[in-house]
């Protein structure tokens, strides 16, 4: 739904939005603000190699009136490491599937918007964190639901807010705080776990991240086998293993081990010992 | 949602909808259309006597590309006992809490919505019921994830639906299945609720119905003590006694006992019971 409120909000007929197309949400996200016919620059893509990295020294538009970036792609297992250099231009992040997982300078974003479903709760919930002065751009005539200043000036209550999913993001905040220490310990936790696993492809014929090593995702890490029988086999020996969910988006092929802020380093370990096992048996 | 979705979706510009005003809700949906500079006739409304029933033979515009209802008006405390005769005017219906109270005739409606949190489950999923013939006419500019046609093709899985919410409707469903043995069942147990109370308004000089007889919801029954001083004392002496909720909605004032499929008939007559020591005590 973000993808069309943004532009229905913060982007007014006769002024433009830049955007860093690194994958299928973003692709997405130019998609549906070209369908309400508004002006989208395409200021860098990394479809030419497959969306495998994350595009740098990008020249923004000065009168841009957002800067709209994926800053994970769950399907390609890129990320951004750091945010682009946008000067004024307040950065737009889809943040779906790697809030909380490393301290923000906030301040540098006009908005952030995440589903809950990876990193903050179950399905259902989106979090919208928008800058004041993002507020004063929203038009009279956009729907009610879809406006952000519905939402700011009602304290998120206009409507009856799904009050389950919202209780159960309180209890995953919490334990972020009390169990592990606020995001910069989550963070050091997430860039240990990632390293388990893009340790094995530095060091190993067998299997290949697919992801460029420095726009490597600490979220989703993708990669390859030698051919598709072996990912198949991959893929259903390791559900033997109780090892499940390792299968690539369809869009993709491969594999992919999607280790958000829940998974646990033993369990990127139990999947590490059995990549071994696997390739001694198949390489 | 809904209310900017129907318009987008199944009226076109250059057609015009009919629909009739019977309170807060509909109100709403009426504005909402509006202000996407949509074409509508209020073919009837029940403003002029504070919403206090639904009207009756009501003309309808023979082109009109639907008429909207608001099937049960929870603030006012009124509903449609049936149904409008529309013609080939296909109806559509905000059921938001109403949906599963009693059967329904289904071929007379083009779409019929609720919001899960009176009688289908928690807050957080809205059920959408669409004629097929409805979708035809959804156009190509509406955004994808407020187009009718997303949700049908994808089945409802176009994205991350809210899972918990969605097992939690059919758990109920199952309930009304199982345990209640059905809808006709349903809406004669929530006949027999109502009646418990509204035999109190109408063998008393001291509770008043607001809604006028013929147009009273089973749903929710809204009235009025002989001033306000004793509405006050009837809600904080019924909290006392453990019968909370009543206190009527902030734009309408007096009391409401909202008695949605889940409150059983138990649970009415403790109310009434209250009632009547509350009455003796006051009156």
């Amino acid at each position: 739904m973000q993808f069309c409120m943004i532009p229905m909000n913060l982007l007014a007929d006769g002024k433009s939005a830049d955007y860093i197309n690194t994958g299928t949400w973003s692709t997405k996200a130019i998609k549906e603000a070209q369908l309400l016919k508004k002006n989208v620059r395409v200021v860098a893509s990394s479809e030419d190699k497959n969306f495998s990295y994350i595009p740098e020294n990008i020249k923004f538009n000065p009168d841009a009136a957002y800067a709209h970036i994926t800053s994970n792609n769950t399907i390609k297992g890129t990320q951004f490491a750091d945010f682009p250099d946008t000067g004024s231009i307040p950065i737009i992040s889809d943040m779906s599937s790697d809030i909380m997982s490393r301290p923000l300078d906030i301040d540098r974003f006009g908005l952030i918007y995440a589903g809950a479903q990876k990193n903050l709760g179950p399905a259902g919930v989106c979090m919208v964190i928008i800058r004041d002065d993002m507020l004063e751009r929203v038009p009279d005539t956009v729907p009610s639901m879809l406006k952000y200043t519905t939402y700011s000036s009602k304290n998120s209550l206009y409507n009856t807010p799904p009050c389950f999913a919202i209780y159960t993001v309180q209890l995953v905040l919490k334990w972020l705080e009390e169990k592990i220490g606020g995001l910069k310990n989550m963070e050091e936790i997430n860039k240990k776990k990632a390293a388990i696993l893009y340790d094995v492809f530095d060091n190993s014929d067998f299997y290949r991240g697919t992801a460029e090593k420095n726009s490597r995702s600490l979220m989703n890490v993708t990669f390859r086998l030698p051919n598709e029988d072996l990912e198949k086999a991959f893929v259903a020996d390791a559900a033997k293993n109780n090892l499940i969910g390792l299968k690539g988006h369809r869009s993709v092929g491969g594999c992919r081990a999607s280790i958000y802020n829940a998974m646990p380093a033993e369990g990127i370990q139990a999947l590490v010992d059995f990549m071994k096992v696997f390739e001694s048996k198949n390489g």
